[in-house]
């Protein structure tokens, strides 16, 4: 077998001042270790994520110069000693959003490597020997093989991307609080990762309700497969909720700030919980009212990504009962900038009322909600 | 038996602008039912929630003039039909900060009767005939008997009051947050609530960390019982927290908004909790770092009160070893606005240091938490 690449070429940015000005450089992967798989990048999706991180939402640059893309896919182009058990060279694999951990520690051993306090993002961070991790934007991605996952011959390349990032950040948080049959389960904001946790909670066999303050996602709620769409806009939206129809869990998708916590809250069942997985930018924390929590005991929790055994489950649930992202467009890498500002602008994420159809005569025209970058690099 | 009281006596205010101007009224006691219980009332703790009501900063008062107070102690003087079996004409009881629940719906019937939709506060709220509920500043209040207490032979009337609320708040989470032997616990502030909690978590078994930003508390924490203190003060605390260190619990008894939630948090173990009881003003609600619950998926839940039976365990506990209300004054019923403004002013809560007495002469004056109003009125 060939020796490992030692460089890939991407698309970065420099500087959060200018978040859409990509550039191609050369630069060096991870040090090749036994464990590592090399993947020839094919697509790669566009996370809220690298919005966060290029425009400084989350912070500084950890880097001088910074290639987004933690929902990559590609194929194997080479193979350690000790990955090679489980891949083998040209098969179809993805990255999500980390690229290491110590798998020693106790949450690495108990399949929560995804808390490992060593860990490591697949972008805007270093390995332990200062090599760059840098992500999909590009050409070639190294990883041990704990984070390369292959990817179920039903699940389209063009699609999958988003699986390993949005779909892993949904997954985990729903079986963890075990949403299932005979679950009621809610769901805020239709977004990104709000149209997959739909899908997911759903194919896992709860009952759905979306929460959303724009009636436009009404309709894509139930193509979705919710169950119950409940406008936020009702101000007495959380009176219907009583009794019976108490909710089990909530996954908040949708910044926590914008939201009527209070109200939200208390749609749950006594001393149950609800996980906000949309991280506000670092200047704007969630505000919670003080009195939100006391009515029903609840709690309000976070989460982080999935483990590679959830994420394993997340893509054989999402071949097996077809849960796909809601691609809106797929464009060359090269076109990195206009998929970070449509991100930004939340034109992926636009409502076909905005077209100011008549009322009678709307035909659905279908909102996604994802990009997916295509390469154009090699 | 003679017919039961029709009417109390008490002290109340009629303005949230003038919150320590007491002046006494007669007032019409609840409607008398064949399960309420009717107390002579000796002893009144001040507690917190006075402060906010009388105040405004929970919002406006509910009814022209509110007596406050929810940390009853007295003697039974008239019994209903149906409270005979458990009550008895002269019997020492206290009240806390609830008087009424359906009794009927699942959280009553699964012993969770605090989280009733329907369950009346102790003032500054009606019955659903429309009868003021009126608090403990007052010399009787009747009750159902089911938020009626006994009070244990070796607690101290006028020490027991703070229990039927402070008591209560705390003891309620860390119960139902298995707190006990070999369980980690850290309580957050050192003041009306956290001192009670330090000597309960300590009291059920656990090995407790105090968290303060005042260093003056360190000794009161070591005298409470604590095993350590933690000075967040100190802008590094967090990091002494890992692996076999991390938390099971946390109780946050100090305004959330004061505090660095992110590392207090991050000192927990994985996917583990922290409950916040001190409630703030309304209009300053809970401000959360975005990131604070991603590095170990914790969460940040409430807790209102305790269950008639958590109550009684409770009582039972703080007998068998040695809780007690550090109370700081004990005030004729008529000065209620001179302790509702040293609790305003965090006075009841000072610390000896503030004496700048020189290091090496330093004799442990004991601060006190706790302010307790006597009866005057008959």
């Amino acid at each position: 077998m060939s020796a490992p690449l030692l460089e890939a070429r991407g698309y970065g940015i420099a500087s959060t001042e200018k978040p859409t000005d990509f550039s191609v450089q050369s630069y060096k992967l991870k040090t090749p270790g036994p464990r590592d798989v090399t993947l020839s990048i094919e697509y790669c999706g566009v996370c809220g994520s690298d919005v966060h991180t290029v425009t400084g939402g989350w912070g500084p640059l950890a880097a001088d110069w910074v290639v987004p893309g933690h929902e990559v896919v590609g194929f194997v182009s080479h193979v350690g000693e000790d990955a090679k058990d489980e891949f083998k060279l040209g098969q179809r694999v993805g990255v999500g959003a980390q690229v290491f951990s110590c798998l020693d520690c106790k949450r690495c051993k108990t399949d929560n490597e995804q808390y490992c306090p060593k860990m490591v993002d697949t972008y805007n961070a270093s390995y332990s020997d200062g090599v760059l991790a840098q992500g999909g934007y590009s050409s070639a991605i190294r990883v041990d093989k704990q984070f390369v996952f292959a990817i179920p011959e039903a699940l389209e390349s063009e699609k999958v991307g988003p699986l390993f990032c949005a779909g892993a950040t949904v997954y985990s948080p729903l079986v963890r609080n075990d949403v299932g049959p005979g679950k009621r389960v809610g769901i805020v904001g239709i977004g990104g990762l709000g149209h997959l946790a739909v899908q997911f909670a759903k194919a896992l066999g709860a009952h759905v309700t979306v929460f959303s303050h724009s009636i436009s996602k009404a309709t894509d709620a139930i193509r979705l497969g919710a169950d119950q769409f409940i406008s936020t806009a009702d101000k007495d939206f959380a009176s219907k909720f009583q009794g019976d129809d108490e909710l089990d869990f909530i996954l908040i998708t949708a910044d926590a700030n914008a939201l009527p916590m209070g109200d939200l809250m208390g749609t749950l069942k006594l001393h149950h919980k609800a996980v906000a997985v949309g991280i506000p930018d670092a200047h704007t924390p969630w505000e919670i009212p003080g009195t939100a929590l006391l009515g029903n005991g609840s709690c309000l929790g976070g989460s982080h990504i999935a483990s590679k055994k959830e994420i394993i489950a997340m893509l054989d649930l999402a071949a097996k009962k077809n849960v796909r992202p809601w691609v809106d467009q797929i464009l060359p890498m090269s076109e990195a900038g206009k998929a970070i500002q449509g991100v930004k602008d939340n034109k992926v994420n636009r409502s076909y009322l905005e077209h100011n159809f008549e009322p009678s005569l709307i035909l659905y025209l279908q909102v996604r909600y994802r990009y997916v970058l295509k390469q154009d690099l090699v």
